[in-house]
């Protein structure tokens, strides 16, 4: 049968990049651990998979980027680093591509305890691991792909202004802070989940019994923090950490007085 | 050219509705005046129409709702409850049908003072307009249509347990308030956006000065609310509204102390 | 501390449903297997569980439903009917409450083979099991929960109309299936996929190579089906499907000549 | 009452963007016309306003967007380059701020001619129009803003692999063109929508009689294109306009035969 993707292009101009988009699958991730057992979490991901494509060719051939990753979830024990440059360099050499990209999205489940029942609950952190590989220019240098770990942590904060300035109270939300990281060594999900629990007013828990609620409201009272205050802690903590290359951080806070949400973001 | 669509079915079964979604236009929105004037507002709607199909034809003709689309566009002032009338009787008569469902679904804005300092703030608020007409069964009596009208409105709530057994502060958050409400008259929809602001701890206002934002706080501090509380408050407004035949009121709270929601719903 | 919930509330309304929405945890689903091997599969599920209220309390307890959660988890070993049951029974005991009702909404996947090359492929599919349990009024009756189970199906249609009038080709387009079914016994997740791939005019693949790629285009153009054709084959299979009490299928075509969709359901 | 915000910083790292996203208003868009009478376009907006935060101060002042808006709204005709230039001007002086960033969320409308019935059909494209405004760095040289544009819009493909090894048919689907523009000069939102319906297989249609549904047919089938060949198509188009200064353009197609998309990107 004809292979009209390997045919001439109608107009010659090289694509950055080409391929599929959510194709899903079940996942293992590596987790942290203090022991360094290696254990993995079973979740579910989100994957766009491309390549780049030179201005000669009319199409890449997309079957083979789902060849690729049945192949690499045969062949791989968990997501993490290394297995993400395994398939990186798979579909460069499966598509005779000279740049590979993958992004992993999924949801990771960590146990919190309760801040004063110290009853453990399981909360869920949207995640994104992208991959890029770029293949070397010369021969003697090996091609070295660049990680970008993308966290979402919920956190409460309590505004320093409607505090400052009510008799009573201060009006509180829920806020969504974003960090995306480049970095020069492995650095763990659970790293960045602390880095955004401990700059808000307060992290956000699934199970709070009543002296817990009591804990919280009282700790978040006493640590106001506008939008400005939280992506400033966040962004000192990663400029701080000796692997993060280079970092993207936003903060969007679901205000409680208003229709519209505040937000705040630092590139660093 | 064949009309593929007036052949015989394939497997006789009555279909309940057969139409387009989403279609998308700018629609002008019939607005509650204290002097009748009957001013409209222009907004955009997303839309569906459907009709019945008998078990005997294939399929429908899905172009004619678009042609009675326009056509009631062209010669309709503003969506009202006589204007979906006429938009429903003539989906029936274009398309031999039965029975006729429309939905308009569109942002409605209105313009709210700040409580302190009184200037005026734009807010915007979803709606849904939906109309069924079922032909009568016998030519005496003419077929009435159906409406049903949903109102989503944002308001603040401070949980009443977290302030009673914190030494200080309470944790507040923003809910939405989903009203979808049956009548025998014209009810606007200023109406519905009144009683669900109503009917928390606060109103949300796009713009808040300090002196509003001093206001808004301590005024929901005094009034503590659940989403148990909103919705019996809006389930008591609605039930005892002259025009209201029948509803279902849903509140949902971003709980700032969780990362999933709380909910409440009344069906009466 | 104080009990706010268990007082009296303001306005004595019962709540037909309060909760939580959006619970996230890994969840375990049981598959149909040939020789009924009971297997499991592991994926995430987002979670929303309410009980009734009745006019006299003031509030529900939410921290209870993360317990009841969390214990059904550990002690259960994979979401089926039996579990849920357990689930239900257990949320009306810690809440005092005479109904319950849980959903768990998950990915699901199925290895499916390409229809010429039987290379096997991954896909997900989006489900929804949903319980409810109303207490029996008197104790010599069990309460008897009901289950529906809810399922979208990708598939794949050409249009009859299109191919019928034209020299060449048929618009084609990727359609969505949604069932919802309610079942006198177990209804397997694995039984509406089939009902649906089998409905339109092929179904759809997540890897095809080109002789796979060949066969799916032919086969579907010698298949026309328009939306009304899909939605009556599932309802037809629904209703002869012997343990299925109650039905909703919605189809939904993605117009690839449109900018709109066209839908169809029938209720049976 | 205490200034909160115009307070020191805890931590002195200068923010990038502060500010809030999604308020909500109606809005006039200038629209393209032969005779240059400057027509406006009713329609919505969901809009996002921002600006710096130096090292030294805790907090911005976030209700003065709101009121730049509603002065911008009262004082302006309708969204063009001119009177973005003025927002964003207007926002750096109420905020005290070196650099400013806006952008206006909306849906555009226009009448498309059915190909060959030439009935006129209302479709909808998703647009933003994203400015920004960087404070000069000296007093003679007045500070410059940049603008960019974004379109989306759908098209229709029909695939030139399935055609070619295939005995009949070949599987088509709606395909979305995302366009984002960066200008030396004033391109209208119509020029980026005629270069993406020119692109594809086939424009689409909101409304299309049978005559029509032929000629779309036939005409796709007569010019297949990969999203490679969309993709390049778009780019060489927007190279060869004279007043692009950069783009990114992406096209992503709902395949018919997969569960899942391809995509393919170009950034010039």
């Amino acid at each position: 049968m004809e292979d009209v993707q390997s045919g001439p292009a109608g107009i010659a101009i090289p694509i950055n990049r080409v391929g599929i988009r959510d194709v899903a699958m079940p996942l293992l991730v590596r987790q942290r651990h203090a022991d360094a057992s290696g254990e993995a979490q079973r979740t579910v991901a989100s994957i766009d998979i491309s390549v780049d494509l030179p201005a000669a060719y009319k199409g890449t051939h997309m079957s083979r980027f789902v060849e690729a990753l049945q192949y690499w979830t045969d062949h791989s024990d968990a997501l993490d680093y290394p297995a993400m440059k395994q398939l990186l360099e798979d579909i460069c050499h499966r598509l005779n591509a000279r740049r590979s990209h993958v992004v992993f999205r999924f949801p990771y489940f960590l146990s919190r305890p309760a801040p004063a029942s110290t009853i453990p609950g399981l909360m869920r952190y949207a995640c994104a691991l992208t991959g890029e590989l770029n293949a070397s220019e010369s021969p003697d240098k090996p091609a070295k792909p660049r990680f970008t770990l993308d966290v979402t942590v919920s956190v409460m904060t309590v505004c320093p202004c409607s505090k400052a300035i009510s008799d009573e109270g201060a009006h509180s939300q829920r806020a969504d802070v974003h960090m995306s990281v480049g970095m020069t060594g492995r650095i763990w999900i659970e790293e960045l989940i602390e880095i955004a629990e401990s700059s808000a007013s307060s992290p956000v828990y699934t199970l709070l019994k009543r002296q817990d609620e009591k804990f919280v409201t009282e700790h978040a009272f006493a640590n106001p923090t506008f939008v400005e205050d939280v992506v400033r802690n966040v962004a000192a903590k990663l400029k701080a950490h000796p692997l993060v290359s280079g970092f993207c951080v936003e903060v969007e806070s679901h205000e409680s007085i208003h229709p519209h949400n505040a937000f705040a973001r630092i590139e660093g």
